[in-house]
């Protein structure tokens, strides 16, 4: 057994975490890509069978109330609460991550006031959130410019109406400073939003704490909750009151079955539903989230920071050094839960690595992506991911 | 066995669609609700759990491309495209119904151009509908009036960018008349969205024949695709390229995986995705729709008009004459796949009907609402609904 093979070991032997991998469905395979879609948990297949054959197959409407479908947004949002770090009844499950940035962003632009008519951006974010941010500029007449993480300061001003910024890189993982520009963004007068898809289960977000105004997230990431899983919704508490909804549907009425011709938006975080919420991906969510159970955040970031260490380690040890560079920031304040290795030729040599069962992914143009989910991902995983992946760019 | 008993079975004898009950879950329930939320098809369960424990649970992230994850939204599509009169290409799925309402109309009025400031609404629609086209007015600046069907052709004008109708009125079954209000409002220039929730699988449509500009509709009533289940949006072939939806998510650029900051939209239909489909509820629903397969949509048409016509007569038979009175239309042309009876006392009325196994529904103040789904619902089961209901009004 090699160095870093025994390293691993005694790193598995000594993870308080270890006893959650049993709670998810895994084979040989070191699956290093649940920054994509996340493992199934255990508890997920016979949950759903039960949503299908019992409350769908047999009590059929009655379980909108008599199954609690009616209040799985809100119930399942205070699910997702403590791991982002906000209280309860300010989060709302349901709709898309790109639908949640129009709901929000819309919203924090009029929740900014008439006076200020420019956007921020985040240039470097996942495109979905650009493209989303570019059709609320345009809804509501604001200019949208686009800007570094690091340009946000000084690109602030009493023109801003909102900023729209991502926790984590979803190309480098880089993690940026939300609590230092969400203050920022508050001195200049204007509103913060943030995309928690690649920070949400990974890392503690303090959204209370740090005083965020809006902020979305994915569920089939770090949280589990299987293919195109519904998104989520954050209205810090102080702003539900004037957050004004682009997408006011009947779900999101203060009373919904009133079937009343004029619109009058719900209290509280409600008032980010839309329209009927899809039961089957949403409840098959709502078991994912039992994973959680008796998990701190806190040691979920302490191991996620030893697994993303170890790797790079065991690529220092097993790659030659003129074959990969890492673009993930060396220093834990600056690094999310993901490792970017950029490689010449990553796209052939991430199918290699899967022919090999290591999975990560591949993202044009030259980056390998390993994400390192702290429920499942074991030292032992990441030592043989290092090994195969020195074995697969020296063949 | 009394003569409408006896009637019952002579129609269920003689009825083409009655083998199709048994692709249903179904129970000694008198489900007339299906309007609300369709029965489960027996085909549901087993695919959603090859779906999640193998598709999710093995296959992982291989699942986008070869399970077909990824082009789900598109060939479901197709698959409910027979059923409301369309040729394949025209139809994506996903997103709630309210969604897509935005999408639909905020895309018509940009199609109708600059010129033309004002949209119509039909006065009767499902709440939702309205809510979100005087968010959609507001956001693209126009006004938004509100009409019934019947006045639409006179407040038609050229200041008339697009007109919101409903297909079947959701409250007292009215089926409106789609192909000569989308004449009328074509002659003044405009664009017609109809919502077919109330009519898809349940009668004809007709979207290509009628030239249909933008339709949206939802999955879980007639069609059967499970609580929530996603909604589609039409564009009609000719007016794709020039479609510019208001919620232009990274599913919908014509390169998804090119990660480009510069949307660029995507041809055909594809323009209407946003962002990732949510894989359990969307494959539910196309499991669901096998029951389809070798079904006219006239057949079920026709079987439709007689269920309705047969209930009435039960109905005027059973029931006191002072106790109910239909809301129905009773012309053919003019009735959906619905029965609307007001009540005095129709919330404690529809309680006891379900405390008698037979499931309809209440809509504010006092409307008894009963679905009759052609696939699965029996000429016995309409008699002894109304049975039951006389046997109810009397107590």
């Amino acid at each position: 057994m090699s160095e870093f093979a025994f390293k691993a070991r005694e790193l598995d032997s000594g993870d308080e975490l270890a006893p959650k991998r049993a709670e998810f469905v895994l084979d040989e395979v070191v699956y290093l890509d649940g920054n994509s879609l996340g493992a199934l948990p255990v508890s997920v297949p016979g949950r759903v069978e039960d949503v299908v054959r019992r409350q769908w197959g047999e009590l059929r409407i009655r379980s909108w109330e008599e199954s609690g479908w009616w209040t799985a947004p809100e119930r399942i949002g205070d699910r997702i609460a403590p791991l982002v770090g906000a209280e309860a009844g300010q989060i709302v499950v349901g709709d898309s991550t790109s639908v949640n940035v129009f709901k929000a962003l819309v919203g924090a632009v009029r929740l900014a006031g008439e006076g200020r008519d420019e956007i921020l951006v985040d240039a470097t974010t996942f495109p979905t959130d650009g493209y989303i941010a570019e059709s609320a500029a345009r809804l509501t007449g604001r200019t949208l410019r686009p800007v570094t993480p690091a340009e946000v300061p000084s690109a602030l001003s009493d023109r801003t109406a909102a900023v729209l910024l991502n926790h984590v890189d979803y190309r480098t993982g880089r993690l940026h400073d939300l609590p230092g520009l969400t203050s920022a963004v508050h001195a200049a007068g204007a509103l913060a939003v943030w995309d928690l898809c690649h920070s949400a289960g990974a890392l503690p977000v303090g959204l209370d704490e740090h005083g965020v105004d809006l902020a979305v997230g994915c569920t089939y990431k770090y949280l589990n909750g299987g293919p195109g899983s519904p998104a989520y919704l954050y209205v810090r508490r102080d702003l539900q009151d004037r957050f004004d909804s682009p997408l006011p549907g009947w779900n999101s009425h203060a009373e919904p079955f009133g079937m009343r011709t004029e619109y009058a938006p719900a209290p509280g975080a409600l008032r980010g539903r839309v329209g009927t919420p899809d039961i089957l991906s949403m409840l098959a969510l709502e078991a994912a989230l039992d994973v959680w159970d008796g998990v701190s955040i806190e040691a979920v970031r302490t191991k996620s920071l030893a697994l993303t260490d170890f790797f790079l380690e065991c690529v220092a040890e097993y790659v030659p050094q003129d074959r990969v560079e890492s673009l993930t920031p060396a220093a834990h304040e600056h690094r999310g839960s993901q490792v970017a290795l950029r490689c010449d030729d990553a796209g052939e040599v991430m199918k290699r690595l899967i022919d090999q069962n290591v999975v990560g992914d591949f993202r044009h143009p030259d980056i390998l992506r390993f994400g390192f989910t702290p429920l499942y991902v074991s030292f032992t995983d990441v030592e043989r991911a290092a090994r195969v992946l020195g074995e697969v760019v020296a063949a």
